[in-house]
């Protein structure tokens, strides 16, 4: 890995927090101590729906250790939201506020009514099993049908209902009806979690008597520090949050989980520093899980291929709290508009309360699931016209120049066409294909691929913004600090890349500050939306302009030059007409700004930069898999996905990130599935145990290929790729299954369990 | 306290930091923890001079807990200098290195062979005590005549004559032999220590394998970070300093002490975490004292109370490493030169090395010395010639439009003869003097007066560079960064004031971040020189301004107005000729600023500026006390302090900072003194039961006084304030000692057993 000489991006740099994580000595937010901290456990409920009729907690508070035990009475009555959504000015555009600190009214397995502080964490769980509740049940809704059955129990006040939406380009009853084939599917994905390695935890106390600091492992700081503020009714800036190296988010913690509890519970106790971390266990009940949805879905296709119209009716399933709630049926819905613009579409979108854990953003963001649903129908039609799925997918894919048929948008760079050519090439599609046909027997190979589109961040739904600041050092070298997150992604090395090319430096005199702390790092929502590489790169580019500029007008200084004549390449200051000649290192520039008796000063630049566009990425996978039928094992032969995501930033970090999006897509595909008791919603596997997770021995090789296209829109070329890489997995898995036995599966994952039930049904599996 | 509705400088604010002080929530270094942390304790030499033989570490390495032992020929064969001074492009203007981080030739009592690293503080400190060294003693120097002998054994290779210097008005010779009166005297000053509540402490862990964080209780992050880098030799910009708040300074942590070894260990053992604090007893030997001078003074004064010309010749000791050297003696000479500027006046001075515990920076940075012997001349030839001491001042006292007689640089700010004149009324100077006249018997009264001029920062022979960042946050408050320290002075509320003050705002809405950080904060030296509120300010002006005008056009977009025709008044934005009626908060700007879909984005404003002035602040003592001679003991009845430090920022904090000068200016006059043995050089008083320095019971009830100036090449019309307080208190009590007793005094401190001494010579002690 040529490491040293990267100038830019488009190269594999090392990640910049690759030997501080390789090595142990990266600090996340439990390696971090105070003295005196304390630390704090939930007393949570063992039903998924009821009331505290009483709490007793005279035997915990005599526990010796036990600081202070509040309950649902003794919390703010302030209902806040926890999305990690950017505030809205628009109060119709606000996240949902159903959520107190603490509850009496219970609402899913888990939901907390009391917490316990302790000078240690073994006495608070103590103290926390032996407060005693006296709890009245009430009916347990699970699914969003019951939940909207007009006799239902009200999980919140006003119904169960969060919010319902509709978008359609208006002539899709007509064009389907007009195709030359119809087909119809019922899809079902289930309730999964992201099980990132490091938990949800959270400490935080107090300086003074008015300001709070909270350590997180947040993807979202600026964020939490609104919501903090919100949800104890202090003013915002009153919050600091703090981010260090993060063990995994996903979306989970794109949701402010825990912090407002730990500053509460620092404000309530004289400013010491309070601990709340989730068990593994906790992190199954009470943080945030992936929407269940249930797709109902028609579409209309040519004998030619053209794909006339897709209609689909989305019923989505948020759990016990909003979190964020509508917006992931929402997106999917969205999000998908690209993928095959020049067809008809309609999408209608219900979300519901239930009484199950609370659903919240994970990533895919809604269009896993019906990335599913329009693969799988596109699949399933292609089959019965008797069509090459691949062919059919280039013949509506989305071209540069189509328009999003929803907003009229422009699509600038359209890299599928491509993909599904390199993809069917690299994967040796047509031949594998081939093989796969007329087959018998119990071991059966199929072939699937599917195809997505995915945006690079939340505009127009979200306001998008983003700084940077770059502060040059006294040896020349250059901080950069951003209030985008770094939570394994990468993103802290494709900033230092991006400076680097824009400023005419190595990337080695780079240094990207990893820690967030919201009193001094410029504003940015955080990391979602695979926004990050895409919305800051253009204030990293106007930031590193403007310290180019700098630099070059003192060089012009100190060189008696026109500063206009002046260029930097690879840290030195030359002649732009005689580059290869440096007048003047950035480290003799750096000295004398800072030590010049006279001239000079620290050069620095920052910039906050709103971003008003958000091009579509696209992609496929492509799967050959073979099915033992018998034990009803699904073991994948071959798996390659091909993104188009605009320039590559960093090709190594690229192929990371779709190397790990595609495990989790084959997790969600075949293994991943909380089991909730339709009748108690009680989660009956909430660990690591008995909720099956893809290990490395259970993932096959994963192969994945770029198709570069350059976005006109994006500051360096790139569109976004954190979350893509897991959309089309599962869908190109069951297409694959369904091309090996005739079996089209609509509900994921596709257990053995499962795929006994549907090869039984239909017929492969006897007795 | 009207502490709420402050709007900028001028007005007594509450402290930002007193109720996170007060409340014990405010967290210094030793306050922090990390895990794994580790201790380290140094093995020092018994001796004041003289050469390890040999060492043995194997008794010392087998304690249990024992993770490393390193001795001088471990650590880097780099020599570096640990002056809190800004770095120098010329070679010639650099600090003198002379120093590693542990030596074989030790060159004071308490010097460094050896540090050992263990699990917990106790063990690394048996483990020290078992280390065994073969000492082989060299002849110890402990006075600059004997450093200076021809045949003086060299402390450091090359001699022990650090640096001499001279400066002249050119014509002191003729104006002293021309005046009535000519006098002579030989001053001595004492070495004394810093007594910081807050011990010397630092810690340093690595996170990756090339950078280096150390959080220490510093005054000049900055510098530590660059001095660091030297030390290790290193790139700069791979350590990075925290410092949290501090519990006093004083000058003492304006060198770079412990944070190097911290960085050296935290390096050798794999990035742990290592601790290193010294006890107060190694603070008193390792840490950095008061240089003690030896002053031989001329002074020409006519029958008028014209001053015609005076004449110093200084020797500094400066002990067994230079740390801030020669800089002392030639500052105290240059900052003098403003106080008496119509006379002729020459300086020359010399640093010599000795074997006792290294010098530094301290309070006043050589003026007190200097003043001593200057207006002890003074006092002595007004005497003599039968004037009033306060004429004789007032007479020669710096006026406006005077010039530095040394550099030519103009006074336009020059409050001296109002705060002699303000100070002759408050104190009753004339009343007080009449009634000290003709005493005789064991009880007697003096009066006494000194004078003192002191410059606002180092410039020209320091680069003055500081910078500044404002931050709006999401509530309309503003964050304000600068690479400045507050170390107990009150720099972080006066910043807030005048932030408050430019933008339009009330003082709370501004946050100071009082934790700088070297990767983020603007680039500041430090806190030394009485320099941050005078060279922030500028900074802080400049950033303020931009802020403001960024602010006010971003209304201007919101409310459909010329940004010309608003302005921002209590955090209001107004119309200019409608100032009382609120268009806009700066919260719903805020708002605006940061959710607005399409304008605006996050206001910051940055600058770094250098100052090229460094106008004089001015002050004087009035003292009345009453002497017991038999007892030889000094009571003082009142002391008041006038001063002009031009326009007064917070008038409650310019109290605190003149009491706590005053009560350092009454121990070096009357008590504190650091007993060296003059032939083995060992201190025999390293601790603070056996070094007296005043407590609350032994001080008076400390008055002060203000003559506000305007000074119009101060940002906010201000001066330095800092260090002018304890510069002229020794001076105005052995003035007054004299006019008690007729016995006048050139040696501090004023002990009783140097007044028995000088009592018992002068024939007012029989026996």
């Amino acid at each position: 890995m040529e490491a040293r000489e990267a100038t830019g991006t488009g190269e594999s740099y090392l990640r910049v927090d690759a030997i501080a994580k390789v090595t142990g000595r990266a600090r996340y937010t439990d390696d971090y101590v105070m003295a005196g901290m304390c630390y704090a456990k939930y007393v949570r409920s063992p039903i998924a729906h009821g009331y505290a009729n009483s709490i007793n907690c005279d035997e915990a508070r005599n526990l010796p250790g036990v600081l202070a035990i509040f309950t649902w009475e003794d919390v703010p009555d302030i209902p806040f939201a926890t999305a990690g959504h950017a505030w809205s000015l628009e109060e119709g555009k606000r996240d949902v506020a159903d959520r107190r600190l603490l509850t009496r009214h219970v609402r899913h397995h888990g939901d907390a009514v009391a917490i316990v502080v302790a000078r240690d964490e073994l006495t608070a769980e103590k103290a926390a099993q032996r407060v005693k509740v006296d709890w009245q049940p009430l009916p347990v809704i699970t699914t969003p049908q019951a939940a909207l059955a007009a006799d239902a129990a009200e999980i919140h006040p006003g119904g169960n209902l969060l919010r319902q939406g509709e978008m359609s380009t208006g002539n899709v009853e007509q064009e389907i009806n007009a195709a030359d084939y119809l087909i119809e599917g019922h899809f079902q994905t289930p309730v999964i979690q992201h099980c990132h390695m490091e938990s949800v935890t959270s400490f935080a106390w107090m300086e003074d008597d008015s300001r709070i600091s909270i350590v997180s492992s947040t993807q979202i700081p600026h964020i939490v520090r609104r919501v903090v503020g919100q949800a104890l009714g202090i003013p915002w800036s009153c919050v600091r949050v703090i981010k260090p190296f993060v063990g995994g988010g996903f979306g989970n913690k794109q949701d402010v989980l825990e912090e407002p509890m730990a500053a509460f519970l620092t404000s309530k106790l004289g400013g010491i520093p309070v601990k709340v971390s989730l068990s593994r266990e906790e992190c199954f009940l009470a943080s945030r899980t992936r929407h269940a949805f249930t797709i109902d879905g028609q579409l209309g296709l040519n004998q030619d291929g053209t794909l006339k119209g897709y209609r689909l009716d989305v019923l989505s399933n948020t759990g016990a709290y909003a979190s964020h709630g509508h917006s992931i049926a929402s997106a999917g819905g969205n999000k998908v508009a690209y993928l095959y613009p020049r067809s008809a579409y309609a999408y209608r979108s219900t979300t519901c309360y239930t009484n199950l854990p609370s659903a919240g953003a994970m990533r895919g963001y809604g269009a896993p699931q019906v990335i599913f649903a329009v693969e799988s129908l596109l699949d399933d039609a292609a089959t019965a016209l008797g069509l090459d799925p691949v062919d059919v997918r280039l013949a509506n894919a989305a071209r540069e120049g189509d328009k999003n048929p929803l907003t009229g948008k422009t699509i600038y760079s359209a890299g599928l066409p491509e993909c599904l050519q390199k993809g069917r090439e690299l994967f040796e599609w047509d031949k594998r294909r081939a093989e796969c046909q007329g087959q018998q027997g119990n071991i059966r190979r199929g072939v699937g691929v599917a195809c997505f589109s995915y945006t690079s961040n939340t505009w127009p739904v979200g306001v998008e913004i983003s700084g940077v600041r770059l502060l040059m050092n006294q040896d020349g070298t250059i901080n950069v600090q951003s209030g985008a997150t770094e939570i394994g992604q990468g993103a802290d090395t494709v900033f230092a890349q991006m400076v680097a090319e824009t400023v005419g430096v190595p990337v080695s005199m780079v240094h990207v500050i990893s820690t967030q702390d919201t009193d001094i790092t410029p504003f940015d929502p955080g990391a979602f939306a695979s926004r990050q590489s895409y919305v800051v790169a253009p204030a990293i580019r106007k930031a590193a302009e403007q310290l180019r500029d700098k630099i070059l007008a003192s060089a012009a200084v100190i060189l008696h030059q026109l500063s206009s004549k002046l260029t930097l390449v690879n840290g030195n200051i030359v002649l732009t007409d005689r580059p290869l000649i440096p007048l003047l290192s950035l480290k003799e520039l750096a000295l004398d700004a800072f030590y010049h008796p006279e001239r000079g000063g620290q050069l620095s630049a920052e910039c906050s930069v709103k971003t008003m566009t958000n091009p579509p990425a696209f992609g496929c996978t492509f799967v050959d898999l073979t099915i033992d039928i018998a034990l009803c094992k699904v073991t994948i032969n071959r798996i390659l996905n091909v993104h188009d995501s605009g320039h590559i930033l960093n090709p190594l970090l690229a192929e990371g990130q779709v190397h790990g999006g595609m495990g989790m897509g084959i997790g969600w595909a075949l293994f991943e599935e909380m089991i909730i008791d339709a009748q108690s919603g009680l989660v009956r596997n909430p660990n690591l145990l008995d909720y099956k997770m893809p290990t490395m021995p259970d993932l096959p090789d994963l192969q994945s290929a770029f198709v570069e296209t350059q976005e006109p829109q994006s500051a360096y070329g790139h569109k976004s790729l954190g979350e893509p890489p897991i959309i089309p997995v599962a869908a190109a898995i069951r297409n694959a299954v369904k091309m090996a036995t005739g079996v089209a599966i609509n509900t994921l994952p596709l257990t053995p369990k499962r795929l006994f039930e549907e090869f039984h049904q239909a017929g492969l599996i006897k007795g």
